[in-house]
C-alpha cells in the first residue's frame, strides 16, 4: 500500500532528511522507524526532496509504502505518538502505486527568514537567520527580478551536486518586509539544486549590504561561476512551506 | 549608577526570574552573572516582575544597579556578548537614581499563544500551547468582556500569592484569531497577581471547550473561589511584551 504524508519538522536538531556517511538521526529515519513500530514491518518512505541538517518544514511531502490493516485515521494517529516531538505528520491519505513524491512533484514554496537587527533575538534563534548590518530591502528587491525564470542555476549549485542538468524554472522570488525587522525571502519553483535556495539568499544578502549590485545578478547567472556567488546562508532560516502535485 | 534594561528571553530553559528553592539558572541570576563578569563588580538586577519558569519575554524591563566606567552603548555590547544565546539585552540606558523596574512599572501586556489543531505542531512547541478540541472563538471573547475593568482577581490567585490586595485593572483581553489555528490571547492591565494571566487562559479556554457558560464570569469574580475557576495554563504559551512607565 501507499500512503501520501505531509510532514511538519522543526530541524534544528536532525541530521537532515536522509542518511548520509555520519548522520545518525534523519527525518526519513524517524518516520521509518516509527512506521515499522506501529506497522510491524518495515516502510519504505520517500521525500520530495532532501532538506539538509537544520532545515525546516511545515509541508514537506512524501509517500510511504508499507502493508497495513490500519486506516488512515487510525494509522495517522498511531505514527504520531511514536514520533519525536520536533517532527508529526499533519496529514496521512491512500495514494495510488503510482505515487512517488520526489518524481510527482511539479512545484515547491520554500520560506527563509531573515532577523535584521544589530541585536540577536534569543526567540527567533532556531528558526531566523540574524543578520546585524542595515540590508537594503528594496535592492535585493531589485536584483531578484533577474532570478525569475528558466535559468541556468549552475553559479548557485552546491558543489558536488549531482542532477543531470542545472535548469530550473523559478516563478517568485518575492523580499516581504523592511529593514530593520523580520525580512522574509519566498521562493517558489519546479525544482531546486543542492542548497540553491541558501546560495540565493546568500547572495541576495551581499546585495542587500551594498557589497554587490542589483544589477548583477544577469552576468552572474551567466557566468555559471559558483565561486563568484555569494556564501550559502545557514539552514536555520530555511522553511520548506508546501509541495504542489498536478492533479 | 543605575541602568534601564529592555530585555527578551526565551524562558524554555529558564528556572524563572528569580531565585527560589531549588532554582538553578535564572534570568535575574544570568544577568547578574553577566554584569559582573564586564563591570567587575556585583550588580543588583530588579525586574518589573517575575516571570515564570518556561515564561518568555519581549520586552521585559528591569533596572540594574552597577559602577561602571563603560558608556551605556559599550555596556550592553559587552554584556550581551557573556550572556547565554537564550537571553539578551534589547536597550540599555542610563536612569535616575529613583527608577525601580518594578515599583515604576504603570502598565504591562502580555501575550498568550494557544495552536488549535488535533495535530501538535513542532516548529510551535516551545512558544505555543497545544490544544486540539475545537475552540469556540466567539464564546472565549463574550467571556473576557466581564473580566476588563477594575475587579478583585483572588479567584485567579494562585495560592500561596502574597500580595497585599487582589483587586487589579486589566484595560484589555482580547482574544484573536479563529478555531482551528493560532489563536491569541492579549492581556494588558496595570498589575497582574501570580499565576492571574494563565488561570485567565485556562478558565477561557474551558469556556471555548465548551465546558463553562460565557456568561459565567461575573459570578466566578464574585465569588474569589480559586477552586472555581480553571486550570493553570502551561508557561510555554506565555510571554511578557511590553512593559510601560509613565515618564
Amino acid at each position: 500500500m501507499n500512503f501520501r504524508l505531509v510532514l511538519e519538522y522543526d530541524g534544528t536538531e536532525f541530521d537532515g532528511w536522509q542518511s548520509q556517511a555520519g548522520a545518525t538521526r534523519t527525518v526519513q529515519g524517524c518516520l521509518a522507524d516509527a512506521f515499522e513500530q506501529v506497522a510491524g514491518a518495515p516502510a519504505a518512505v520517500t521525500g520530495s526532496g532532501r532538506t539538509d541538517a537544520g532545515v525546516h518544514a511545515e509541508g514537506q511531502v512524501a509517500n510511504a509504502r508499507l502493508e497495513t490493516r490500519l486506516d488512515p485515521a487510525t494509522l495517522l494517529r498511531a505514527v504520531n505518538a511514536v514520533l519525536p516531538r520536533d517532527i508529526v505528520v499533519l496529514e496521512l491519505e491512500r495514494a495510488p502505486e503510482g505515487f512517488d513524491a520526489r518524481r510527482c512533484a511539479r512545484s515547491k514554496l520554500y520560506r527563509y527568514r531573515v532577523w535584521n537587527s544589530p541585536v540577536r533575538s534569543p526567540l527567533r534563534a532556531r528558526r531566523w537567520h540574524g543578520v546585524a548590518a542595515p540590508l537594503d530591502v528594496a535592492a535585493m528587491r531589485g536584483a531578484a527580478v533577474a532570478l525569475v525564470g528558466e535559468r541556468d542555476f549552475s553559479a548557485f549549485r552546491a558543489s558536488g551536486s549531482d542532477a543531470a542538468t542545472s535548469v530550473r524554472t523559478v516563478t517568485r522570488l518575492d523580499v516581504l518586509g523592511e529593514s530593520g525587522g523580520e525580512i522574509v525571502f519566498e521562493v517558489e519553483g519546479n525544482g531546486f539544486l543542492r542548497h540553491m535556495v541558501r546560495n540565493l539568499v546568500g547572495t541576495l544578502l551581499e546585495v542587500g549590504r551594498g557589497r554587490r549590485e542589483p544589477g548583477s545578478m544577469a552576468a552572474l547567472l551567466a557566468s555559471g561561476d559558483r565561486s563568484r556567488a555569494g556564501p550559502t546562508a545557514p539552514p536555520r532560516g530555511l522553511c520548506l512551506v508546501r509541495v504542489d502535485y498536478s492533479r
